[in-house]
C-alpha cells in the first residue's frame, strides 16, 4: 500500500510533505542565488538539479531539465516523465534503498532545510485564467450585488464562467502586498473619488497548472482534459471590492484584481492527489455534450482554511474552513470550456478555481461573504474587529487531504498587506496645463 | 525638414514605409528560418542582425540585440537607444551617405524583398490588455445590448474601461482564423445550444507596445506614461458576438475573444508618429487628477480602414473608414490607469485601443455596428450580402498618417476565416458513462 511507503528521512505525522507527496517547487540557497527545481519532503527540500548532475533523474541526456529557474521544462517533458521522475524519487528516498541513504556526500549536496532556503514562483506563468466555479460563492455575490431572487445568472449553470486574469502580478507566498488605490464610487457622491481601497479582500482558491499545451484552433476534449493538468496550488486572489464594484460592468474585474495574486510555492502533482478523488455535485441541468463527464470521481477531497493574524498580534484566527469538493465545475470542464472556441493553452498556465465557498458562513471563501459586505463584522480572538483586511494583516491559506493515515498537503500561501502608495498628483500643475490647452 | 530626408533606396510616393518611418519587425528568409529583427523601407526589409554583425547599431558590445527572435531585447534597452538606433539607421540609409549605399557586398547581406520573406510576431507579448476607449463604439454597443437611453455606463466617462485579454492567441497578419464554436443562446430556446459562431465579427483597433516596465506596486504617473510606450500596431480583435452575449455577464468577454487577435507585423515607433500628433476630444467631466493631461496633443491623426474580400472574389470592398483621433481616452491615460492599483507592465505587453468607431455609420469599427446587429446588412460590390463574417472572407485593416507630403503607414493586418472545427462528442458514449455514474 502506498501509504506505507516510508522514507529514510523522518517526516512528522502531521507534515504536509510525506514521501507520498513530493510536491515540486523552485528554490535558491540565498534570495538572489541560483534557482533550481526541488521537491519537499518533511522539513527538507531535495535539490533535483544536484541529483540530475549526479546522474539521477535523466530525461534528456542533452540538456538539464531541473537545473532551471522554473519547472516549465520539466513539465513540458510530458506526463510519462512526471510519473517516471516521481517513481524514481520515491524509490531513491525510500527507507530500504541505500543509494542515497548511505551516500553522505551526496546527501549533503541534495538536502536543504526548507527554513534555510528561498522559495520562488515554481513556474513561468504565461496565461492566468480565473474561473467562478463555486455555486455557493456565485450565489452569495449575486445576492449582494445583483438580485437575491435571481442570484445565479442563467449562463452560470451552463458553462464554467471565467475570465482572463493578469499573469504578471502573480507572486509567491511570503511576498507582501501593497494596498491598491483607484476609483471608488461612494453612494452619497455623484462622481467617484480617488482613494486607497477600503474593501480589500482575499479569495480562497486553488489553481491548477497546465501541463500540456494545445494548438490554436484545436480544442481539448473533456476525455483528454485531465492529461493536460500537471498539479495544483493554493491561490489567494486578492480583490479590492470597492474598485471592483465600480469598474466591472461591462468587461469584468480589472484593477480590482491585477495588483496581486499569491500562490503557494509547492505544486502538488495529480498523482499525489489520486487517493483523494471524490465526486463533485450533481449538475442540473446536465451540461451540453462537450462538458459532460462522470461526476463520481472528478473532484478531490481537499480541506482548505484561511487564517488571519493582525499586526503585532500573537494570535492567529481561523476564519474560514471549506473544501475543494464543493466546486460545481470540475477542472477538466474548466479546461475544456477554455479551449472549446480554439484558445491555445501553454505549459505553466495557471487556472484559478474561483473562490471556494461552502454552504455555511464558516465555510465562505472571502471576507465579503463572511461579513456579508460589512454588515456582520468578525470579532477576532484578540478583540479586534474586521470587515475587510487592514494594513499589517497577514492572511494565510492552507490545504491538505487526509485519509487512512495518509496526509497530502499543500503547505500554505501567505501574504501581509502593506499601506497604500502615497500619491502626489501635482494637481495645480495639472490644472495649469489643462487651462493652457483649452 | 525631416520629410525631405531621402534614401538611396527608391521608395514609392504612396508607400507606407519611407525613410521617415522605419517600423520594426521580425522576419526570416523561409517560414521556419532563423528569426531576426528588421525594419521596413519601401518594398524592402533591412536585416538589423546583419548590420549588427557588421559592426553597426552597437548597443551592448557583449550581446546581440537584433539577432533575436523578438524585438524585446532591443525595446528593453531603453528609449535612448530607440532614438539612437533610429537616427543611425536614417543616416546609414540616406541618399548622401556612401557607407551602405556604395558597399554592394553589404547591401546584398542586409536587403531582402518583403515579398520574399516571412514576417512573424514582432514581440513576445506577455500581457495583452484591451481597452474600450471609443465613445462612439461604447455608445453603439450600449444601445444595442443594454439601454439606448443610458447607453454609456456611468464608469465609462470616468476611467478608461479595459480588461485582460488572452496573450497566447495573438497572431501575426496573414495567419488564418478558425471560426470559433461554443455556447449560443437563441431567443426562442430555453437553453443554449452548441454551435459554430454565427456572428463572427472583426474589431478595428490599434495597439501600443509597452517599452518600459514598472515594478509591482509602483504605478506609472501620467507625466511619465508616454516614456513607457515603444510604438503602435494595427489590431483586429476578432469577436464572436453570439458567444459574447451569452458569456460576458458578469466577468467580461472570454471565449468570444480568446480564439484569435491579429496584429500587423510592423511596429511604428512613436518618434515616426510625432509629426502627426493631434488633439483628442475634450473630456467632460474632467478626469480625476491621476488621469489629467493636456488634450491638445495627446492623440495621433491616423487614418484607418477595413476591407473585405469574399472567397473567390476579385473584388475588395472598403467597409469602414475612421481615424484614431476619435479616441476619447489617450494611450497615456490607459497606461496610467492600468498601473494605478499597482499592476506591473512588462516590455512587449500589448494594449489594445478598443474598437475605433467614428460618429457616422461609414466609420464604425465593427460589423455589429455597421449592420446594426444584423438589421441593416451590407451589400458588397459583387452583390453578396454580409451581416457578419462568412467562411472564406478575408478582412484587411490598414492605417496611415499623411501630412505635407509625408506618409507614415502601418502596412496592414489581414486574416482569412476558415470553417469551424467539426466536433464529434461521442454523445452516446458520454450518456453511457453518465448513467453508470448516477
Amino acid at each position: 500500500m502506498t501509504s506505507q511507503l516510508k522514507s529514510f528521512i523522518e517526516v512528522a505525522q502531521d507534515s504536509d510533505f510525506p514521501i507520498q507527496n513530493l510536491p515540486y517547487g523552485v528554490f535558491s540557497e540565498t534570495a538572489e542565488g541560483m534557482r533550481r527545481a526541488g521537491v519537499a519532503l518533511g522539513e527538507w527540500v531535495i535539490d533535483l538539479a544536484a541529483l540530475e548532475a549526479n546522474g539521477f533523474l535523466q530525461i534528456h541526456s542533452a540538456e538539464f531539465i531541473f537545473n532551471q529557474p522554473t519547472l516549465n521544462k520539466f513539465i513540458d517533458s510530458g506526463k510519462e516523465n512526471w510519473s517516471k521522475i516521481r517513481a524514481e524519487l520515491q524509490h531513491l528516498l525510500s527507507a530500504d534503498n541505500p543509494t542515497l541513504r548511505d551516500n553522505h556526500e551526496l546527501r549533503n549536496q541534495v538536502f536543504f532545510k526548507q527554513a534555510d532556503v528561498s522559495l520562488h514562483l515554481p513556474v513561468h506563468i504565461s496565461g492566468y485564467t480565473d474561473f467562478y466555479s463555486s455555486k455557493e460563492h456565485a450565489t452569495n455575490v449575486g445576492c449582494m450585488f445583483r438580485d437575491p431572487k435571481n442570484a445565479l445568472l442563467a449562463n452560470w449553470s451552463e458553462l464554467p464562467v471565467g475570465y482572463n486574469g493578469r499573469a504578471s502580478s502573480i507572486i509567491v507566498s511570503g511576498t507582501n502586498v501593497v494596498r491598491p488605490s483607484g476609483q471608488i464610487k461612494l453612494p452619497a457622491e455623484e462622481r467617484p473619488i480617488f482613494s486607497a481601497s477600503r474593501k480589500l479582500d482575499f479569495e480562497l482558491e486553488t489553481g491548477f497548472i497546465v501541463g500540456k499545451s494545445n494548438t490554436l484552433g484545436e480544442p481539448i476534449s473533456i476525455e483528454n482534459a485531465w492529461d493536460h493538468i500537471f498539479g495544483m496550488v493554493l491561490l489567494n486572489d486578492w480583490s479590492a471590492r470597492d474598485l471592483q464594484q465600480w469598474e466591472y460592468v461591462p468587461l469584468g474585474p480589472f484593477n480590482a484584481k491585477t495588483f496581486a495574486s499569491s500562490i503557494s510555492p509547492w505544486i502538488v502533482s495529480m498523482e499525489a492527489l489520486e487517493p483523494f478523488k471524490t465526486s463533485s455535485p450533481v449538475q442540473e441541468p446536465q451540461p451540453l455534450a462537450y462538458l459532460r463527464e462522470d461526476h463520481s470521481s472528478n473532484s478531490y477531497d481537499i480541506h482548505l482554511s484561511v487564517e488571519i493574524q493582525t499586526e503585532g498580534s500573537e494570535q492567529t484566527d481561523v476564519i474560514s474552513q471549506t473544501n475543494f469538493k464543493y466546486m460545481y465545475w470540475s477542472m477538466a470542464q474548466q479546461l475544456t470550456h477554455h479551449t472549446i472556441a480554439g484558445c491555445n493553452l501553454q505549459v505553466g498556465d495557471l487556472m484559478g478555481s474561483g473562490t471556494i465557498s461552502g454552504s455555511a458562513p464558516e465555510s465562505y471563501g472571502s471576507l465579503l461573504e463572511i461579513t456579508w459586505n460589512n454588515t456582520k463584522p468578525l470579532t477576532l480572538s484578540n478583540g479586534e474587529q474586521r470587515s475587510f483586511i487592514q494594513d499589517g494583516d497577514t492572511l494565510t491559506m492552507k490545504g491538505h487531504c487526509e485519509k487512512d493515515g495518509l496526509r497530502i498537503g499543500f503547505g500554505e500561501v501567505s501574504g501581509k498587506v502593506l499601506p497604500a502608495v502615497q500619491f502626489d498628483f501635482a494637481a495645480d500643475h495639472a490644472e495649469e496645463k489643462l487651462s493652457e490647452a483649452v
